[in-house]
C-alpha cells in the first residue's frame, strides 16, 4: 500500500518534471522567435528608414529561410524516425534468428528517431508557423493606416500578442507549480488568461479605429473587432484540441469495451476505424468558422491575427504536446536498461499538437495568399472560374499527394537498407552472441538513417521550393494563386486524415490484439485475419502519421511565403510562357 | 501442340464474343441516351415553344433524375459487391472448419456482386456523365447566339457529336469483325476516326463564327476552334487511358522481375506501391490541360464539349472496359462448375474506364459550375479570397472524405452480417456436408447483401443531395460555388488515388506472394510480414477501389447539376442565415 502510494508520487514527479522541461523549451522557442524578429526589424530599419513596406518585405525573406529550415527538419526527422521504426519491425518479423528487441542493432536509432521526429521536428515547425503569422500580419499592417501614420506601437500589435502569450504561459506554469494542476486544467487556464490578455493588449496598443487595406479596398476596423479576431483563433485552437482529445478517448473506450467481449466488435473495428477517422476530419469546420469570422471583421489581416491568437499560448501547448513522446521514449529506454518505468505514455496529446499546427497553418496560408494577391501589380482576385485558376487549383490539390509519395518512398528505402545491415550484423556476430558477448554496431544504423534522411529530403524540398517559382515564372500569378488555394484545401484534409486514421489504426491494433487473440485461440486456425489487418494497418499508418503527414502543412505555408517574397519578381517577369502563346 | 493451338483459338473466340456483347451494351447505352434526350427536347418544346432557356432548364431537371439513379446504383452496387467479397475473405481466414471456396454459401453473391458493381454500376454512371455533358452544353448554348437566333442544328451540336461517336464505334466494331484487331488497336482506331468525325460535324453543323456568353461576357468563337475543344477532350481521354495502361503494365513487370528473384524487391514493393500509386495521380494534368485549352477557345461551353468529346466513343470504350470484369467473372463461375476456363482476366482495363469517368466528370462538373455561376441573378465570380468561398472550398474538400467513410462503413457492416450468416449455416449443415450433401442457402446471402446495399445507400445519397440544398438555402451561393470547386479538386485526387493505389496493392499482393513465399520457406519463421502487409493491403484496398472510389465523381456531378437546377430558387430564397446576421 505504502509502496504503491510512493510509486504514484514518483510517477507524478516524473510527469511534472517532463512537463516543466517541455514548457521551458516552449518559452525558449517563443522568446527567441520574438527577440530575433524584433532585432531584425530594428536592424532592417537602419537601412530602410521610413520605407516600412520595403522593411517588411525584407523581413518576409528572413521568414522564408526559417520556414525552409522547418520543412527540412520535419521531413528529415520524419524519415529518420520511421526508417528505424520500420527496420525494427521488419527485422523482428522476417529474420528467423532475430534476438530480443533490445539486442537489435537498430533499436537505439529507433528511440533516437522518435525524439528527432517528434521534438526536433516540431520545434522548428511551430517556430515557422509563429514567425510566419507574425510576419504576414506585419506585412499587411505596413500597408494599413498604421504603416501610413507610422504608428509603431500599433504596428507591433502581432509581437505584443505573442509577448502576452509568453506571459500567460509563464503564469500558467507558475500556477501549476504552486497548486498542482492536470494537463487539461493547465490547458483551460492558459486559454482563459490569454483571452483577458488579448483584450488588454488590444485596448492599449491599438487606436480605437483604424483602416486596413483588404485586397485593394479600405476597411475600417474597431479595436474590439480585432481583439475578437484574435480571440476566435485562440478558442478555435482550444476547442479543436479539446474535442479531438475527447473524441479519440471516447472512441478508444468504445473499442476496448467491445474487443474484450467478442469477435463482433473486433471484426467491425477495422472498417469502423477508417470510418471514424475519416469522419473526424469534420474538425476543419472550426478552421472554417474562424476564417469566416475573422475575415468578416478585419479581412486578411484578421485571419493573420487569428492564426497568431491560436499560436499565442505556444509554451503551454508545446509542453502538453511534447511530454507525450518524451514520456514514451523514456519508458522505452528504461525498459532497455531493465529499470522498469511508469507507463505514462499518452499518445493522444501528440495528436492535439498536430491538429493545432494544421489549423494554424491553414489560417496562416490563407492570410499569406491574401497578402500575395494584395501586392501591387497583382490581379486582385482569384476567380475559380478562370481557367488558369482552376488548373492551378487541380494541380494544387495534387501536390500534397506527390509530396506524400516521395516521403513514404524514402522511409521504405531507408528501412530496407537498415534491415539489410542488421541482417549482416546478425550473420557476423551470430544471433545468440549479439548484444550479449558482442556489442552490436549501433553507429552504423545511425549512419544509414542519417544519410537516408538527408537524401530523402532533397526531392520533397525541391518540389515545394521549385513549384511556386516555376508556376509563377513560366505560367502566371493567377495559376499560382489557384495552386496555393487548392493545396490549402487538400492539405487540411490529407494531414488531418493522416493524423487521425493512422492514429486510430495503431490504437485499434492494440485493442484488437487483446480481444481478438482470445477469440482466435478458441475458434480460428492461426492468427485471425483481423489482427493481421490491424497490424499491417499500423505498418502503413505509422509512416503516414509521422513522416508524410506532419510536414504537409509546412508545404502550404512555405509555398505561400515564397510566393509572397517572389511577388515583385513575378509582377515584372512572370507568365513567360503565355507571353509567347 | 495441336491442343495448345486450339486452346488459343478458343480463348480468342471467347474474348471476341465478350467484347462484342460489351460493345452492344455500349451502343444501347449511347443510343438510348440520345433518343431519350432528343424526345425530351421535342416533348418539352411543345410546352415551352420558343423559350429555349426554359426548355433546357427543364431538361436539366430530367438529367438530375438520371444522375441520382447513377449515384444510387453505383453506391448500392459497390456495397453489394464488396460486402460479399469481404465476407468470403473473412470466412476463409477466420472460420476453422470452412470448406473450399466453392462450397461457401456467400460465394455466389460474390460473383453476382462483381457484375452488379462493375457493370450494372458503370452503365448508369457513364450514362449520367453522358447526359450531363450533353445537357450542360445545351443549357450554355441556349443562352448563346444559337439560342437567340434559334439555330436548331447548331443548338444540337452536342447531340450530333454523340451520334458521330456511335457511328465511329460501329465502324470500329465492324472493322474488328472483318480484320481481327487487338483491344489497343480498336482503341486507337476509334480515336482517329472520331477526330475526323468531329471536324466533319463541326464544319457542317456550326456557323463559321458565333457568340458564346461566358460568365456574362460575350466571346466570339470560330467553328474550327470549337472542334479543337472537342478534339482536346477526346485525345486527353485517349492518352490518359493509354498512359495508365502502359504505366501499370510497366510497373507490374518490374515488380514481377524482382519478386521472383529475391527478398529485396519484395520488401521494397510495399512502400513503392504506395509511391507509384500516389505519384501516378499526375494524370490529372491531362484534365487540367484540356480544361485550359478548351476554356481558352470557347469558355465553359468549350469545357462542356470537351467532356462530350472525351465520352463520344463510349461504345468502344465501354466494351474495352467491361470485358475485363466479365472475363474475370466467367473464369470464377467456370471454376466453380469445375469446367476450367482460360485465364483471360485483365484487371488493368477496368482501371482505364474508371480514370476516364473521373476525368470526364471533372470537366463536366466545371462546366456545370460555370453554367451555375452564369445564371442570371448569380454573382458571376467565385473569388477564393472571399471568406464564403474559401469556407465552401474547405468544406468541399472534406465532403468526399465523409462520403468515403460512409460507404466503407457500410461494406464493413454488411460483410460482417454475411459472415455471421455463413457461420450459422456451417454450424447447421456441418462443414463437411455443406455443398456436398446439403445445398447451402445461397438465397439468404443474397438477401443480406441486397438489404445492406440499399440501406447503406441512404446516408451517402442524402449527404450528396442535401448538402447543396442546405448550403445554398441557409448560407449563400458563393459558398456553394466554393463547395463545388473544392469538391472537384478533392474528388479528382481521391478517386484517382483510390483506383490506382489499391489496384497496385492488389496486383502487388499477387506478385509478392509468388516471390516472397519462396523466400519465406528458406529464411523466415511463419508467413513473412511482407505478404501479410500485401494481403491486408488488398483487404483495405478492395472496398476503397470498388465501393468508395467509383461513386466519388458522381458526387461532384450530381451536386453541380442539383445546384444548377436549384439556381432560380437560391437566387430568390437563398442565403437565409446571412439575412438575419
Amino acid at each position: 500500500m505504502y509502496a504503491n502510494a510512493r510509486n504514484a508520487l514518483e510517477e507524478r514527479n516524473i510527469a511534472e518534471r517532463t512537463f516543466r522541461s517541455c514548457a521551458f523549451m516552449g518559452f525558449l522557442l517563443a522568446a527567441i522567435d520574438l527577440l530575433v524578429l524584433y532585432l531584425a526589424i530594428i536592424l532592417f530599419k537602419l537601412y530602410y528608414g521610413n520605407d516600412w513596406e520595403g522593411l517588411f518585405e525584407a523581413i518576409t525573406g528572413y521568414v522564408l529561410g526559417g520556414s525552409f529550415m522547418a520543412l527540412f527538419k520535419r521531413v528529415s526527422g520524419g524519415i529518420y524516425a520511421k526508417a528505424a521504426d520500420a527496420c525494427v519491425h521488419l527485422v523482428r518479423e522476417i529474420e528467423q534468428n532475430c534476438p530480443q528487441t533490445e539486442r537489435n542493432p537498430a533499436v537505439i536509432s529507433n528511440y533516437v528517431g522518435d525524439i528527432v521526429g517528434e521534438i526536433a521536428g516540431m520545434g522548428p515547425d511551430l517556430f515557422g508557423s509563429y514567425t510566419e503569422s507574425s510576419c504576414v500580419a506585419l506585412v499587411l499592417a505596413s500597408i494599413s493606416s498604421f504603416g501610413i501614420e507610422h504608428n509603431f506601437t500599433a504596428m507591433c500589435y502581432p509581437l505584443l500578442i505573442s509577448s502576452m502569450g509568453i506571459l500567460v504561459s509563464l503564469i500558467t506554469t507558475v500556477w501549476g507549480e504552486i497548486k498542482p494542476a492536470s494537463k487539461t486544467e493547465k490547458y483551460i487556464i492558459s486559454t482563459i488568461l490569454m483571452t483577458v490578455g488579448i483584450v488588454v493588449v488590444s485596448l492599449i496598443a491599438l487606436p480605437s479605429s483604424f483602416t486596413i487595406y483588404n485586397i485593394g479596398l479600405p476597411k475600417v476596423v474597431k479595436n474590439w473587432q480585432l481583439s475578437l479576431c484574435v480571440g476566435v483563433g485562440l478558442w478555435a485552437g482550444h476547442v479543436s484540441g479539446f474535442a479531438n482529445k475527447n473524441y479519440t478517448n471516447i472512441y478508444f473506450s468504445c473499442l476496448q469495451d467491445g474487443a474484450a467481449h467478442n469477435f463482433r466488435s473486433g471484426l467491425q473495428a477495422a472498417p469502423q476505424n477508417v470510418n471514424v477517422a475519416l469522419g473526424s476530419v469534420s474538425i476543419p469546420f472550426l478552421a472554417a468558422v474562424s476564417i469566416f469570422v475573422s475575415y468578416r471583421f478585419a479581412g486578411t489581416y484578421g485571419i493573420a491575427v487569428a492564426a497568431l491568437g491560436m499560436l499565442s499560448p505556444i509554451a503551454t501547448r508545446l509542453a502538453i504536446d511534447a511530454s507525450g513522446p518524451i514520456g514514451d521514449n523514456a519508458e522505452g529506454i528504461a525498459m532497455m536498461a531493465s529499470i522498469g518505468a511508469p507507463e505514462d505514455a499518452d499518445n493522444t496529446t501528440a495528436a492535439i499538437g498536430k491538429e493545432f499546427a494544421i489549423e494554424s497553418a491553414a489560417l496562416v496560408s490563407i492570410a499569406l495568399l491574401g497578402a500575395f494577391v494584395n501586392r501591387p501589380a497583382m490581379s486582385s482576385s482569384v476567380d475559380v472560374l478562370t481557367p488558369k485558376v482552376i488548373v492551378g487549383l487541380i494541380m494544387g490539390s495534387w501536390l500534397p499527394y506527390c509530396f506524400s509519395a516521395m516521403t513514404m518512398g524514402s522511409v521504405g528505402r531507408a528501412g530496407f537498407k537498415m534491415a539489410l545491415e542488421v541482417r549482416e550484423q546478425l550473420l557476423r556476430f551470430g544471433p545468440e552472441h549479439i548484444g550479449v558477448h558482442e556489442k552490436p554496431n549501433y553507429a552504423r544504423c545511425f549512419e544509414i538513417a542519417t544519410e537516408a534522411s538527408f537524401r530523402g529530403t532533397i526531392g520533397p524540398c525541391a518540389l515545394v521550393m521549385l513549384t511556386p517559382l516555376i508556376i509563377g515564372t513560366a505560367f502566371s500569378v493567377e495559376m499560382l494563386s489557384g495552386l496555393l488555394a487548392g493545396s490549402v484545401g487538400s492539405v487540411v484534409q490529407i494531414a488531418m486524415s493522416a493524423s487521425k486514421t493512422d492514429g486510430a489504426w495503431i490504437q485499434a491494433k492494440e485493442d484488437i490484439k487483446a480481444g481478438a487473440l482470445e477469440y482466435a485461440k478458441k475458434h480460428c486456425r492461426g492468427e485471425p485475419t483481423l489482427l493481421r489487418i490491424a497490424e499491417s494497418g499500423k505498418t502503413i499508418g505509422d509512416p503516414r502519421k509521422d513522416t508524410s503527414g506532419p510536414p504537409l502543412h509546412i508545404l502550404i505555408q512555405l509555398m505561400a511565403v515564397e510566393s509572397l517574397v517572389l511577388a515583385p519578381f513575378f509582377a515584372t517577369h512572370g507568365g513567360l510562357l503565355f507571353k509567347f502563346l
